[in-house]
This record gives C-alpha cells, sequence and structure tokens, in this order.
C-alpha cells in the first residue's frame, strides 16, 4: 500500500487529499482544505499553513507528497503569494525526507480522464468514480488536490517498476 | 540598540547582514551568504536555508528583520525560486515572532543615498561609509542585504517614533 498527500497550494485554502492505492484500488482516506483568514497578516497565514501541513504530515506519514507543477499565469501577485506558500510545502517535504512528484497539468489530466484536455467538471467526475466518492468532490481546490494525489501515485509506481526517475512517463 | 538582521534572498547566494543601531551609530556586527550547492535538489536546499537561517535567528535573536519588497521581473524561473526562499524567510520570522520590515529598492536608495536612483555602486559605497567597513561590501547580495539592514532600522525607528505602521516614510 502506497499514500500519497496531494496538495493544491494557496494562501487562503490549500486543497489538500490523503489517497491511498493497494492494488488497483484508490481510496480516499481523508481531504478537505487548510483555510487561513484574510484578516490575519501574511506572515501568520504562512505560519498557520506550516503548523497544520507538519501536524497532517507527522500523523499520517505518507509515503509521497504530490503537488501540481505550476506554470506562470498573469497574475503575479497571486504567484507571488503561491510560490511563498510552495516554498513551505517543498520545506515540510524535506524536513520529513518525504519524496516529492510534481505532474504537470497536462499529466493530471491524461491520468485521470484520459487525455490532456479535460475540463475541470470531467476530472471532477472521474475522481468521484476512480475514489468511488458518493458526490463529486468540492470546492476545485478540493477535486485538484485529490487528482493530483492519484496522479502521482501513478507515476510513483511507474517510476517504481521501471527504476526510472519520478517524471513525465503520462505526458 | 535595536538589531535588524537583513536578507537578500536567493536560493544559490542568499545574503545576510546583522547591523544594530545605537543612538546615530550603526555597527555590522555580521554579514555574509548563506550558499546553498546546485548539485543538490531544491528541496535540499530549502532545507538547508531553513536551517542556516533558523541558526542565525536563534542565535542573534534580532529585534527586526528587513527583506526587500521584490517586483517581477522577466524571468519567471529566478522568480519562483526566490519566492520560495521568501516563503521560507518568512515562516522562520513568524515562528520566532520578528517583525518584518519589506522596504521598496527605491526606499533603500534614498535612505542610503538620498536619492531613489542611485547605482548598485553607489550603495556599496555609502553602505561602506555608513558602516565604517574597511573595504566596500562585496558580492552585490551582501552589500543589499547590508543596505536592507540599515534601510529596515531606519524605518523601525521612524515608526517607533511616530506611532505609525512601518512602511513607505522613505518613499
Amino acid at each position: 500500500m502506497s499514500l500519497c498527500l496531494g496538495l493544491d497550494p494557496g494562501i487562503g485554502r490549500l486543497g489538500y487529499a490523503l489517497v491511498s492505492k493497494e492494488g488497483d484500488t484508490f481510496k480516499a482516506r481523508d481531504f478537505g482544505c487548510i483555510e487561513t483568514s484574510p484578516r490575519k497578516p501574511l506572515i501568520e497565514r504562512l505560519v498557520d499553513i506550516h503548523v497544520a501541513l507538519n501536524d497532517m504530515m507527522v500523523g499520517n506519514n505518507p509515503d509521497l507528497m504530490a503537488i501540481e507543477k505550476l506554470f506562470f499565469g498573469r497574475n503575479a501577485t497571486t504567484a507571488e503569494l503561491v510560490y511563498q506558500v510552495r516554498g513551505i510545502i517543498l520545506l515540510n517535504a524535506g524536513m520529513q525526507r518525504i519524496q516529492v512528484v510534481e505532474p504537470k497539468p497536462t499529466q493530471i489530466k491524461m491520468a485521470i480522464c484520459g487525455h490532456g484536455r479535460a475540463t475541470k467538471r470531467q476530472i471532477q467526475l472521474m475522481v468521484q468514480r476512480t475514489l468511488g466518492l458518493p458526490n463529486p468532490p468540492t470546492p476545485d481546490d478540493v477535486a485538484d488536490a485529490l487528482a493530483t494525489a492519484v496522479t502521482g501515485l501513478l507515476l510513483f509506481e511507474f517510476a517504481r517498476k521501471t527504476g526510472g526517475p519520478i517524471d513525465a512517463p503520462l505526458s
């Protein structure tokens, strides 16, 4: 059994998903959002995220962390914030010596839906089916974290079987 | 006496400067670079920075941290890395409840040279004079960290005198 912590980083809302894979069966063990208050200073929000993430990792001891590879969009302010959060996420993985896989958006779509141009809604429905959830997961941050965790597990397993590095086999 | 830790963030080389102010006298207590190896994975480099920074802050107990306000340039890859490092720097300040001041580039030039369009070389020479150093500080990362620390102390003192927030009085 492999356990993956999938993350969709953000400052106000960080989606997380703990997904296990045993044989061909994926199971969502826990998922939700780490939320921080916009009324707090940025630095306190970063500390809140760090503490919540640390608790989650120590408490669940995942084999793997999966976090979507970002590409710079037009909104520089959002990118600044997301990269600062991302630094803290990677630090947590490093401190606890957990392997990190960074699937690209197209790899996630390919892994979940079988093609690289799936919509948000298609991903949501396929994540629901793959994990046997009663409803499509919401909000988007949680659906993305679940999809990223499933993709991370597939990439991890592929790399273990082939002895190759963890990257790009699905793209 | 106030002690400020000035930082110029980067992944390969992070300039730091511990500067004190007593009355009108600035003194450079310590300065240099935290360097990380490009042969190591990013995550290990982030952990190395975190550990070095934590040791420095615990060992010196500064009243204040100063870190230059960044503006997105054209090089997105560098920006990604710098913001990830910056997240870890801010986390360290937050964990140790140290106040952070973020002077803008023009505020630093104004504070050190008296006008907002100073060159790198002018800043280097004025930092040398202000701190009574035997030589102009090098490399740029260290000169910038020293200049940021001096500016941070001025902004901190200004805010304390006026009872205002720590921002923008020099711009």
